[in-house]
This record gives C-alpha cells, structure tokens and sequence, in this order.
C-alpha cells in the first residue's frame, strides 16, 4: 500500500499515525506545504498574546517526530499541485529549490484544511494586514507587536476573531471589533452573546456590528481602515477573521465532487467521488449530526477522527463518520460561550418545529462561595422532546454543561432524560438538582404541559390587543430595581391571596428573576382557572434580548 | 387529598414542593423531627472548616419558605412515632410539649433519611464523640473546635469521612484517619485512591487503615480512642463516619417491607408494599440502573429526584424513578476523586464479565498553561462494548469527565461512541482529542483487537514461568528514574531497528508512561510476529497499584 497524504496538521496527521499504527509495510508520504506539521492552531491567538510563553509549544509533534516513531515519509515545504486520478500520481513541486516531480499513490487522503478568506478590497495587500492560519502568520503578527503597537483592528466577531481581541487587549493594545453581522459570535443566538459584549466593552473593546471594511489605506502613522458606515479607523495592525474557505483547488482541478459552499464531497466512509481519494478536515463538507443535511465544520477534533476513520477505511476497515455537530467553545476576557448541535436560528432557518427554553442557575451549589451564575438555553423538538442543541454562557461549568449536552444529544437523548441525570454533586463542582437537571425540568414541564412558557421574542412578537398582563412575581425591591415596562407586582408569596386582584379575562404571563418562581405562579393561577403562562427564564432572559431588541 | 410526608429534609422538602405545584387544593403536611427542613448536609463539613463561612447558607429552605410559598402545613420538632395503616392514620408526637396526636392521610411519603451508624462500642456515649447528619450536629461540633481543639480522630474513609478530615485540618487540627477496609473511599477501586492517600499524607494527615476503633475512655486531656490493633490515639475530638444505616423502624413497625439491608422496598413508582404509602431518599432499597438488582445509595441527588417521583404518583401520575448509578465526587486537599456506575470491585464480587482501562491525559490541552493531568479508568462489557462505570482522580475537569461518563452510562453509550464524541475544545477548556475520545479509543482499540492489553493485577498476578518480557519503550533517562522491576528498555524509536534483540517466544508486555507508546510499541511488534500485549495506562497506572500491593 503506497498512502500519500496531502496536509500534515489536525486531519492529516492523525490519519498518517493511524495508518501506520494499521500498517507497518505501506509506504506513507505526508505532504505539506508549509515547514511545521501538526501545530496547535487553537493556541495562535494566545501565542500572541503572551499566554502561551514559548513559540515552541505550538508545535504538536515535529516532521522529525512522525519519522522516528512511526516511519512517515514527511515532505514538509512540498505543495501538491495537481491529481492525476487515471495514473494515480500526484505532482508535487518542491518549495525549496522549485523542483516538480510526481508522486505515485495506491489510495490519497486530502487534508488541505481551510484558507482564511481575504476579501478582494482596495488596499488589502497592504503591510500590516494578516490572517491567522499558521505559524507563519503568528510570527509575522508577533514581530509587529513588539513595535509600539497602540490600535489594533479585527475584522470579523467569530471564534478566532473573538480570541484574537482578547490576546491584543492582554498585550494592552486599543482594539476595535469590526463585524458584518449584527451580532458578534454569528453562530450562537443573537440573545446569547449580550454577555459577551458586555464583557468585551468592559475590557474597553470597541464593537462595530452591521459594520464592514471597504477598504484600507496606508497613513504615516500606520494604517486606515474605510468603513461602509464612512467611519475610518487608524490601526497599525489589522487582523481579518472573517472566515474561512476550504482548500478545494486540487480537488476542484481534478474533477473531485464539491458541494455548494466549496466543501469536497465525501461519503460515511470519507471517500471523495474518486474511491481512491479520501478526504478529512476543514476542507470537507460532512454531514449535520443533529439535523442531517450537509454541514462545513471547520474544528479541529473532528478533523482529528476524521483523519483515523480515513486511515481505517485505506485499509479496509468500515469505519464511518457520523456527522459533526458543531460543538464549540470560546473563553473571553474570563466568560465562557459554548454551544453544542442546533442553534435557534439554524432550526427557523429550516424551518423544523422546536422549542427553546432558558435557565439561570448556579454552576455549583450557591451555599458554597464561589458559585457563579451561567445561562443556559436547551433547543428540542416539541413533540419527542428530542435534544437538538444547546448553547451556554457564564464562567465556571459551562463548558461541563455543554460537554454533558454534547453527548446527551449525539445518544439522541431527551429533555426527560435529563431531568434523570445522575451528576456528580458535591458543593464545590455542581448541585444536587445540577443545571442539566434543572433544564431537563423545565423543558419537560413545557412539554407535559404543566409548565406552558411563552419566549421573550414571541412576547414583544405581541401586537397592541394581544398584549397579556404582564405579573411580576419578584419582591417589591427587586421590582423597583428593573422591570418589563407596563408589568404588575405581586410576590409570590402573596399571590394566593390576591388573585381577586386580576382578571380570569386577559391572558397573564408571569416573570420572575430567573423562572422559578414564575413557574409557581402559573402553577398557583391556572389552577384557579387564569390563562397564565410563564415568561421562560424570566426578566434576566428579557435583559439579554434588550439589547437584541434595540438593534432591529 | 390529603398528604403526609415524614421527613423535610431533600426527598421530603422536595416532595413537598413538587405536590403542591401538582395540586393547590391538596392538605400537604411536613413532619419533620429537627427544628429545620431541608437543609444544606453535603455542606455541614465545610462550614465547621469556616469555608462556608455563615450557618445560615445552609438552610436551603424554612419552615416559614415553605408555608408562605408552597402552603405546605410545616410541623418541624414534630416525630412520627407509628402508621396505622389500616386507619390511614400516623401518629405523631410534637417534641416541645410532648403531646401527642394522630393524623390522617390518604396518601403518605416517607423521607426519614438514614442515620449514621453509632457502633455500641465501650465508652461511645462519652462526651467528644459525633457523628455528622444535622444542624444540631454540626453546632455540637463547631463549639468544641473553638475549645482549643489540637488532635481529632475521623473514624471512617468514606466521602464524608475524607470531608471531615480536610476540614478539620484547614482548621489547624492534627487529625488521624481510621479506616476498617483495606483502602480509603471505598466505594473506587483501590489503586484510584493511591493519589488520595497521597494528598491526604502530603497534607500531614495520619491513615490508619485495616484499623477499628474498639472502644473509647476519657481522660485528662481529653479523649482516648483504642485501637484494634492494641495502639492508642488521644484526642479532644473524635468524629464517627462510618456509614448509614436507613431510618426504616416505622417502616418496618407497621409491616412495610424492607431489604435485607433495611432499605424500605419501592417499586419503581415509589410506592412500599403499602400502595397508599410511598418513600424516597437515604432510606430506600432502590434499584441498580447499571446493573439491575437492588441498591442503597444515599445521595443527595436520587433523594431530590424521588421526592418529584413520588408526589408525582400520589397525584396519578405515571412517573419512574429509574434507578441509581451511584455517581459521586470528593474534593480533598485539592484533589478530585468521583466515579460513576459500578467499580470493578462490584462487578467482580457480582461476576459480570468486564474489561478495564486507564488513561492518563491532561484536563486541557498540553500547550496551554496550567494543564492538570488526571487517571481516568474506564470499565466497559467485553462483548458489546457497553460503559459500565467510570473512576476518575486528578485536580481540574476531572468532574466534567464523570459527568459525560455518567451521561453516557444513562444513555447505554458504547465505547465504540466515546471515540466520537464531539466535545467543547478551545485550549483553556478541552483538548481536540479529549480524556473522553482517548478512554474510548484505547477501549475500543482494546475490544477490536487493535490493541491488546493487559492490567496491571493481570500482569502481578503472573506465575514466575508465565511472565513474559517486560519492555520498557520509554527513554533511557525516563528508565533511569524508575522502571518495573527486571524490564528491559529500547526506547519506542529505536524499536523498529532493534528487534532483533527480542525473542518471538516468549510473551511480550510493553509500557511506557501512561499507554500511547507501549500501544505504538504493541503494532509494531505485532505486525512482525510478536506476541506483545500493552500494560494499560502504563508505569503511571503501575505505580497507583504499587501501594495496593504492598498492602495486599
């Protein structure tokens, strides 16, 4: 067997150590473009931002590492330039001295990965504007850092985008957050990210949504970036995550299957439309998991299992992929923001049945100090109660919780069973009815019934006429601090009392801080014969959707 | 409907609450023998370590909460003394003034909870001698640890037990840790604690195992504690943590059936023997989710979860409780040990065919700073693959690895299923391959044939003419510091050239630190006609057996 592998990092060489743990006769050539193999991509931002102190911890394993151990014929500076499928050759040009020489294959895996996208505006070839894919870009980004930066720009909200704002604050640089969108973190809820721009504004960031670069152009004191507002901001450095494109061009070339959005098509096997030619990585379009249909995902462990499932499938092993369900992650000037399957908006945009509800508690017990609140919202199907996604954002736990959701949803778990779940609880690591729990509560409530919710999108959704009587349940001092416009206050405590205060006529629609005690409420008013629904996750799910609301 | 819960604690207060968002016109009474309901327990230990700092956070709810909120008719000092049965009648005798009165129900739950075991040994009524279950408790406790308190005694290793001990040495207490079995904790399987009974030493604690207390006398400076093994250890405080036994003897008084261990038998409604009379909590025999069977496991969670159940079904609805699986976590000295499911002690004393593995990765990824590693042992069938407990010991994440486990057990995940599983990875939280991915592929790769292994006891419990060659694959350096005892080392690289050097005759165990060398080591031999096995988890996971067997 004579494997030849196109791109050494996450995908790539994961399926040249699998395959040489399958096979220790096949000859295995990795290719790759760039000098390094297998660096740790996620860490480049932090890299640059002192975190991470040593350039050298970025490299993963080393070209002299896969030879030793496991006898890959590594050919770093080596570009792929064409597939000749009938020969089964690649051409291979040396970047060193120029030279182009074909390389025979019995099966080919392509792991090109993704390219930053760099949009053709005027200037964009200018000195000072990057992308962030490799460690070339981190060292040409790192030596203009330590020239008395003072502003910096990023173009682009994302993930990378985000990280690379928090790194240039940490090295004290003025940033300016330039995104198309009007969110930031397009992939998550608009409602859900308002607890991250708030903590990128209280660490001075500087946020233009709906917002774009035209242009850029150089000034003596650096440079300018045109916006389509007709703003201009000054930056000695400028950094575009706007996204990425795969690597479809030797695929493309060679007449490989592409679906819409560029990904190289590949079946359950991670064979492309030539038998003979896998492909794993960002450069694939893959499966949606959670709600099937065709899916991009450019994250680093699936493209790791994906480069093993490859390699299995090279040698004859029926390993299949099942699909990514998009489960990321994000820390940001100490929040966390993670999201697993399904957004809210994925779901309308296809137009599939679902619910949403919210919850507000404590990542571990409150009664032990340092308990720190997080928010978390659950997406299943009404019917079924199947999980679809679920997305979550705080400080501490969140990223357990969405793990815990994670796995939930690739068992197709429901929201009854995670009211069963049995969590680890001890004070210090989560709560005897833990956040997964209580979500599973709440969600299963919803849909037996006993617990009818109305969204705060649906609620100002309300015309005029429709408009229900809005009960605050909450204290007369937390009332006082912060409410719904037009909302009544009656606490729950004195609810039982005061019904004869409200009308059996009007439809009610109960809040509180966080839900709980709204869901008493709908409980104590609809057995009394009110038409009284709760506001789900209460005035502090209202409070992130303000800002939502302000902008549209 | 009139109902009766005896005892307001987790199961109780919970069923309280839970019935009367079911039913506004229900009587829902609470009897409670303290003078609190549903307090804080898994806190009482780091309270009397003035980490939580006020007794009043660990009143979870009041008497006064409940009747306000929930109308629930609260009678706290109030003891139920016997059920009649017949009449739907308890008795019940309110402890202020000693009266006594009856009161009807037509449905009751019991939550008694359980007691911790106070063995009838010489001198255990004397003054300085405690147990841990209640407010009262713990006030008892507190005030003596302000006496000048220098040297206390923790009988008993368990959850409680190693709480107890921190707290107390974060007091300034010199404490000694008497433990009856073999191991500390000993719901985990011994060589998970070895990194516990190193904490607990580093942190200056005496452990006394396979050691009982047989009686205690009086001093003057206090108290004597006399040992089985004819030692004596002085103390001015002496705490008792050896276990529960349930509150079953009104149960058992009016003819309910209980288990052979005393746990009130349910059915999977909640319901005793007596289809009027339900419990919940500590003092229930509950089923086995993982292994089916009977199980006793008081914990805070399941008591919570059954309280819902149970009302649930006083109220006609069809809820099931599905079992326990036994998921726990111990913070200690900045340790973290939790486990889920059945320990391989349990699934050898029930004979059911298991496998076992041990990884040892870090908490995230090894490029960014702060990275924790931890032991992660994975118990699975052999046949199907099915997950069927999970250890885990280490400081950061181990509990967000339980979690998943304990997630994935409820579901009836495979190993097969934790290869794929997509978990959150940016560097400050995961890895791209996580703990989760590589338990599941070293099981899988184990269950496939890929990957041959052999645990540690396996390998021990070897007669002289069996044992095969032990080859070590780390480096010379890594060999140097320690290695097992008569293995031979060719560094893992070298391995290909040096072959030779070794016989197809004889069995080979490779290892290296923690699996992945000695597994690359395992293909390499294999595949030129070797007989070679890999020692699971490697010379990290041999080390955690070597005091087990220095014990045994």
């Amino acid at each position: 067997m004579r494997l030849v592998i196109i791109g050494g990092v996450a995908g790539g060489a994961s399926a040249a150590a699998r395959a040489r743990r399958l096979s220790e006769d096949a000859e295995i050539v990795l290719v790759e473009r760039g000098p390094d193999v297998s660096f740790a991509n996620c860490g480049l931002p932090y890299y640059l931002g002192g975190v991470i102190a040593e350039r050298s911890k970025l490299l993963v394993t080393t070209p002299e590492r896969l030879r030793a151990r496991f006898r890959i014929d590594v050919r770093t500076l080596s570009s792929a330039e064409a597939i000749d499928r009938k020969t089964k050759s690649v051409s291979i040009r040396n970047l060193a001295d120029g030279s182009v020489y074909d390389q025979p294959y019995d099966k080919l895996i392509l792991a090109p990965g993704a390219a930053p996208i760099r949009p053709p505006l005027p200037g964009i070839d200018l000195e000072g504007i990057f992308t962030l894919r490799n460690l070339h870009d981190v060292d040409r980004i790192h030596t203009r850092l330590h020239a008395g930066l003072k502003h910096a720009v990023v173009v682009g909200a994302g993930f990378i985008g985000l990280e690379l704002v928090e790194n240039l604050v940490h090295r004290g640089i003025s940033t300016t957050l330039v995104e198309l969108a009007d969110q930031v973190l397009p992939p998550l809820d608009p409602e859900m990210t308002t607890p991250i721009v708030a903590a990128l504004r209280a660490s001075g960031v500087e946020i233009l949504t709906r917002e774009a670069a035209t242009g850029f152009r150089k000034t003596g004191g650096g440079l300018l970036v045109d916006l389509r507002s007709g703003r201009e901001l000054s930056a000695q450095l400028i950094v575009l995550g706007v996204g990425v494109r795969p690597e479809n061009e030797l695929a493309v070339a060679a007449g490989l299957e592409v679906g819409p959005r560029g990904g190289i098509r590949v079946n359950a096997s991670l064979a492309t439309s030539d038998p003979d030619i896998y492909a794993v990585g960002d450069a694939i379009e893959t499966t949606d998991a959670v709600l099937g249909g065709p899916a991009q995902v450019p994250l680093a462990g699936p493209a790791n299992r994906q480069g093993r499932i490859a390699a299995d499938n090279v040698f004859g092993r029926q390993s299949k992929y099942r699909g990514a369900q998009g489960t990321a992650i994000l820390g940001v000037f100490g929040r966390t923001a993670a999201m697993t399957g399904a957004s809210a908006k994925t779901l309308a945009r296809q137009q599939r049945p679902f619910r949403a509800i919210y919850v507000h508690p404590a990542h571990h017990a409150g009664y032990y100090p340092g308990a720190e609140q997080m928010t978390l919202k659950l997406l299943f199907e009404p019917d079924s109660g199947r999980i679809l996604g679920a997305q979550a954002v705080g400080g501490a736990g969140v990223d357990k919780r969405i793990d815990v959701l994670a796995t939930a949803i690739q068992a197709r778990m429901t929201v009854f069973d995670l009211e069963e779940a049995e969590l680890a609880y001890a004070p210090q690591y989560g709560s005897a009815k833990d956040p997964i729990n209580m979500a599973g509560f709440v969600a299963a409530g919803l849909l037996r019934g006993d617990h009818p919710q109305i969204d705060v999108p649906a609620l100002l959704a309300l015309a005029a006429a429709e408009r229900p009587l809005l009960l605050d349940v909450r204290t007369p001092k937390e009332f006082a601090a912060g409410h719904i416009a037009g909302a009544v206050n009656i606490p729950i405590d004195d609810l039982r009392l005061r019904t004869a205060e409200l009308s059996t006529e009007k439809p009610i629609v109960t809040y509180c801080e966080v839900g709980q005690r709204g869901y008493i409420a709908t409980r104590i008013l609809r057995q009394r014969g009110f038409d009284a629904v709760n506001l789900s996750g209460g005035y502090q799910t209202y409070q992130l959707f303000e800002p939502v609301v302000r902008q549209s």
